[in-house]
C-alpha cells in the first residue's frame, strides 16, 4: 500500500539544517534571544572579504541587468529605483513577463513537484538559501541602503539578519506544523470480540498561488516571512516588490531559484514579477482567481482592499499610529534619549515608531521628585535636537527620506495645527551631499485635536499631547489603536498597578507595550523568535510574525483512511 | 511588577481533571483511538437507574418550561420542536429576550471575568461541565430523537459521548495552544559588556462575543465544537439552535451555566437564544458589529451569507456532496452491505453520507473474476432492499425524516430523470406508527446528467452513474467537491497506483477518502480525536473539527516588554 509517497524527496539537505531547524522551533516555543545570522556587519561572522566584495558587486550591478535570476521571461524591465542618498536611478534591469498573467501561468505549472515533495525536503532546501544568502548579506545592505534610505547598519541588520532569522522562524514554524500530526499511522478500535483497523494516511495540500506585495521601506524583512511560510507549506509564489525597492529581494528570490534548480526543483516556483508606476500590476494580480493567498505589506487604503477581495487568505500589514504613554520615569533625561531615539531612527518610517506621546499636563513623578509637563516635554525636545543634531550620529540614526510623499508630509506638517516645538531640518550627511534628509517635526496640540493626531503621519513626525492624567492618555492611545491600528506602544511608568493597567487596556487594543525602555533597546525593535510583530488585534493588520496561524492557513491537511481487512 | 494577573483563578477543576485534559492533548496529536465517554448506552457505564429516570425527566419536561437555564430573560418562548417519530409538538418553552439585542448586550456585559481569567481555570470548568453533561446523556439522546428523527442508539452516541469527545478535544486542543508560549520571560541579550534584560509578558484576547448557529439534525454534535472552542479561549458565546432542535442544546447549556455559576462567574457568559419559524432571529444576530466570531452549521445559501459577513471570523460546515467510487473489490456482497448502509443509516440525512456512486460502465475486478455494472448496480440495490426491509434492522437504521422539505425532496426524486432502480418507501415502526420515514431512493443517470447529481439532494436519495472508467469517476467525484464541496468520500480498489491516485486527486479537492470499508465501519463515521471533520478545503466548509486553527482564530496573543533595569 503506498499512498502520498513524496515527490523529489531530498533528505540530505534536511539532514545537513535538521540540527539548525530543531534548535529554532525550540527557540520561537521558548521565546527567548536567538540569532541564527549575527546582526553585526563584522569580518568575523562574514569574512574579512566580504563588504568589500560585495560592495563591488552591488556597484557594477548598477546600470546593468540583474542576471541571476533563473526565472522564465519574455523581456527586461528597467526599474524605478532611485537612490535617496545619491538621488541617482539605479538604472538596474529585471527579467519580465510583458503580460501579468504569464507568471501565474508560469508559476502554477512549475509548482507541482513542490506541492508534492515533503516537509523535510522543503525545509531542507528553504535553510540552504537562507545560507547562500548569508553571502550576499553586505550586497543586501548596499541595495537597501539605496532604495529605502536606511542607513548602513540598520540596511544590514533589517535587510540582512533580522530578516534572514525571520524567514527561518517561518521555515522552522512552518516544519512544525506540517509535522505536528502524524502522516501515517494504524487506528485500532476494539468492537467486543472484533477489533477495527484502520490505516490512516495525511497529506498536505497547499491552498495554491501565492503573492507577496512588498513595501518600499523594508523590502526583505517584510517579505521573507510570507515568501517563506508559503514555500514551507507547498505553494509558488510571485513577489511583486515595491517599484522603488526591488533588489534586496531579488538578491533572496536568486538563492532561493538556485538552490531549488540545484535540486531538480523548477525556480519558477517562486518569481519576481516588477513593475514601474508607469504599469502597476499588484492589482490584476492580486484579483486574479488563480492567487489564493496573499501577503502585504504597505498602506491601509490599498490594504482593506486586499482584505476585502473575496476567497482569498490574506496576511496584511498596514499602518498603526503608535502611542507612547509617559507616567512616571526614573530617569528623566534616559528617557528623553530613548524615546527620541525611537522617533529619530530612519526618520520615523518603521511601522514600529511612535507617533503620539501622550503626558499629563499637571506633569509626572520623576523618582522622588517631580517634572512638570513642560520640563517633560522640553527633555524629549531637546533630547532629538541634540541626537539629530550630533555631527557623527545624527545622520547614521536619520538615513534618509525614502518618498516625495513623506517629504511633502514633512513639509506640510507645521500646519497640521497646534504649536511647532521643533521643526524639520534637513541632516546633513559629509558622504552624500544630494542626500535627501529630514529631522522630526514636533508639535503640542490638545486631546480635543484628536483629527490631527489619529491618523498615521508616516515618517519623522510626533505629537506632544497633554493629558488630564495617565487614564486619559491610555483611553487615547487604546481607542486610536481600536480604530486605526498600533504595531507598537511605548509606556513608562514606575506603578506596577498603572503598568498593568496600561497593559491590559492596550492587549484589549491587540497592541504590545513595551515598557520603560532606556539605553540601547527600544521600541521600535522587534526580535525574531522572540517578538510577535503585529498582533492581527487591530487595524494594523491581520497577520502576526510569527504565530502558527501565519503558517496554518496556508495549506489544508486531508486525512485517508484504509481498511486493512480488505 | 504584576503584569495580567488572572481574574477569579481556580486551580482545583483544573487539577481534578488535569490528567484528562492531558491525556486528550496526547491522543489528538498521535490521531488514535480514543473515547473519554463511552460510545454503548449500557448500565456500566452510565448506571443502572440512568436511562429510566432520564426517560421519566424527558417526559416531563415536554410541555413544561425549561427551568434549568441560570440565564436572564424576560419572557418565555414555546418552541417549535415537534417529533418526527410521533408527530407531537414538544411543547417546551425556553426562557428568552423579546429583543435580540438584548442576549448580545447582556452576553458582552457578563464576560469580563472569563475573559480576563486563565486557561487552567477555564479548562477546568468547562471540562467539569462535560461531566454535569454526561449525566444527561439518556435525556439528550431522547430529545434529540424526538427532534432529529435520529433512531435511539445514533441520538445517544452522536449527542451524547460523541459530542462531549469533540467539545474535549476543542478544549484540550484550546488548553494547548493558549500555553503554547510561555506566558512570562526573561529576555536576555549579551551586547559586549553589558547584557539587555527584558521580561517578557503574554496574555490571551479573546476576539470577542461568539455566536452559534445550529442546525437540525446534529443539534449537539455540530455544535458543542465551536461552542467550546469559543469558550476555553475566553469569548462569550449565543448559541443560536435551530428552531426545531432545541432541547439537546439546552441541556448542554444548561450545564455550562451551573458549573460556571457555582465558580462563581455569570451564567449569562453562555447564552441560548431560541427563536421560532414565525420570527427568526439568526440574521439579525450575526450580522451585528458586536458579534465577532460564528460558527454555523446548515444549507449553503445562507452559509455564503455568514462568510461574506465583513470583519467576522467565520467557522462554517455547509453542504457536501460525496461520492462513492467504486474500481474493484475483494467482496462485492460486503461492499453492497456496507455502502447500503451508509447509504441509509438516518435516511441520509448526515453530511457525510454518500449521494454519487460511481461505476466503470465495464463493471470492475471482483477478487480474481469480474462483474459486471448491472451486478454491481444490483449488488447494491438490493443490498439496500434488504437492509432497509429488514423487520428489526430497517426502522433501527433509517430512523425518521426530520423536516418537510426533506420528505418533499424524497417524493420528487424519482422525476429528476434517469431510470429509477428503487423506490423510496415508508419504513413502518413498530413502536411509533405515526413515524414519517423513508427508505432511499436510487436512480441511475448517466455522466452527462451532472447538473442532476452535482447538487446535494440532503436525504436518501442516491445515484449510480456507469462511467468511462475509474478515472472518469474520479474525475467527476473530485471535480464536484471542487465546486460544490465534499465531506467524505468513499473508494474501493485492489490495486495501490490507483487507490494512491484517487487519494490524491480528492485530497487536491479537499476530500479525504475512506478506503475497501466492509464490516462495521462506515464511510459516514468520523472519530473524535482522530478524524478531522471537513477539511476547509472545499467549498463544504471553512472550518474543521478541529484543527489548531479552530482554536486559534478565537484570540490573539499580546506579549509586553518590560525593561527590569529601570
Amino acid at each position: 500500500m503506498k499512498l502520498y509517497t513524496p515527490v523529489k524527496q531530498n533528505l540530505s539537505l534536511f539532514e545537513k539544517h535538521q540540527p539548525l531547524i530543531e534548535r529554532a522551533i525550540e527557540a520561537l516555543h521558548k521565546r527567548e534571544n536567538y540569532e541564527v545570522f549575527p546582526e553585526m556587519p563584522s569580518p568575523k561572522h562574514y569574512g574579512e572579504t566580504a563588504e568589500a566584495e560585495q560592495k563591488q558587486q552591488f556597484e557594477s550591478q548598477l546600470g546593468s541587468r540583474f542576471e541571476r535570476l533563473k526565472q522564465s521571461h519574455d523581456t527586461w524591465v528597467v526599474s524605478d529605483e532611485k537612490s535617496p542618498f545619491t538621488g541617482k536611478r539605479l538604472e538596474v534591469s529585471y527579467p519580465a513577463y510583458k503580460d501579468y498573467s504569464t507568471y501565474i501561468a508560469t508559476a502554477c505549472d512549475a509548482s507541482s513537484d513542490w506541492r508534492q515533495t515533503d516537509a523535510r525536503t522543503r525545509a531542507g532546501i528553504l535553510t540552504e538559501s537562507l545560507e547562500r544568502l548569508k553571502a550576499k548579506f553586505y550586497e543586501v545592505a548596499f541595495s537597501t541602503m539605496h532604495t529605502t534610505g536606511q542607513s548602513f547598519m540598520m540596511s544590514f541588520q533589517a535587510s540582512g539578519p533580522h530578516a534572514a532569522d525571520r524567514a527561518m522562524e517561518a521555515i522552522a514554524l512552518g516544519y512544525q506544523e506540517l509535522t505536528r500530526f502524524p502522516d501515517r499511522l494504524t487506528w485500532e478500535k476494539p468492537m467486543g470480540k472484533v477489533t477495527i483497523t484502520l490505516e490512516k494516511f495525511s497529506t498536505i495540500v497547499p491552498r495554491g498561488l501565492s503573492l507577496s506585495i512588498g513595501c518600499s521601506t523594508f523590502p526583505t524583512w517584510n517579505t521573507v516571512p510570507g515568501l517563506y511560510a508559503s514555500l514551507i507549506t507547498g505553494n509558488p509564489v510571485i513577489v511583486k516588490p515595491h517599484p522603488r525597492a526591488i533588489y534586496p529581494i531579488a538578491v533572496v528570490v536568486a538563492c532561493l531559484q538556485e538552490v531549488l534548480e540545484e535540486n531538480g526543483f523548477n525556480p519558477n516556483i517562486v518569481m519576481l514579477a516588477v513593475d514601474t508606476d508607469k504599469k502597476l500590476i499588484t492589482r490584476e494580480l492580486a484579483e486574479n482567481p488563480a492567487v489564493k493567498i496573499i501577503d502585504y505589506t504597505g498602506g491601509s487604503a490599498f490594504g482593506q482592499i486586499i482584505e476585502a477581495l473575496p476567497g482569498k487568505i490574506t496576511f496584511t500589514e498596514k499602518a498603526g499610529v503608535n502611542s507612547m504613554i509617559i507616567d512616571s520615569v526614573s530617569d528623566l533625561k534616559a528617557m528623553a534619549q530613548n524615546v527620541a531615539f525611537s522617533l529619530s531612527l530612519y526618520s520615523g518610517q518603521m511601522c514600529t515608531a511612535p507617533q503620539n506621546f501622550f503626558i499629563p499636563k499637571d506633569g509626572i513623578k520623576v523618582g522622588d521628585s517631580h517634572a512638570s509637563f513642560d520640563e517633560v516635554k522640553t527633555a524629549i525636545v531637546e533630547a532629538v535636537r541634540g541626537l539629530v543634531g550630533h555631527p557623527k550620529m545624527g545622520h547614521a540614526v536619520v538615513g534618509a527620506i525614502q518618498s516625495e510623499a513623506t517629504q511633502k508630509r514633512i513639509k506640510e506638517a507645521a500646519s497640521l495645527g497646534g504649536e511647532v516645538l521643533l521643526e524639520s531640518q534637513p541632516v546633513e550627511n559629509p558622504e552624500f551631499p544630494d542626500i535627501v534628509s529630514a529631522s522630526p517635526v514636533i508639535l503640542q496640540v490638545s486631546p480635543s485635536d484628536r483629527k490631527v493626531f489619529e491618523s498615521e503621519l508616516f515618517g519623522p513626525i510626533a505629537f506632544i499631547i497633554p493629558t488630564a492624567d495617565t487614564k486619559e492618555s491610555v483611553k487615547l492611545a487604546s481607542s486610536i489603536a481600536r480604530e486605526h491600528g498600533a504595531i507598537s506602544c511605548g509606556a513608562y511608568t514606575l506603578d506596577d498597578d498603572t503598568m498593568d493597567m496600561i497593559a491590559r487596556e492596550m492587549a484589549g487594543a491587540g497592541t504590545p507595550v513595551s515598557f520603560n525602555l532606556t539605553g540601547n533597546i527600544y521600541v521600535n525593535q522587534n526580535a525574531g523568535f522572540s517578538d510577535f510583530h503585529v498582533t492581527g488585534g487591530n487595524p494594523a493588520g491581520n497577520a502576526t510574525f510569527t504565530n502558527p496561524e501565519f503558517l496554518l492557513k496556508r495549506f489544508v491537511r486531508v486525512q485517508s483512511r484504509v481498511n486493512k481487512e480488505a
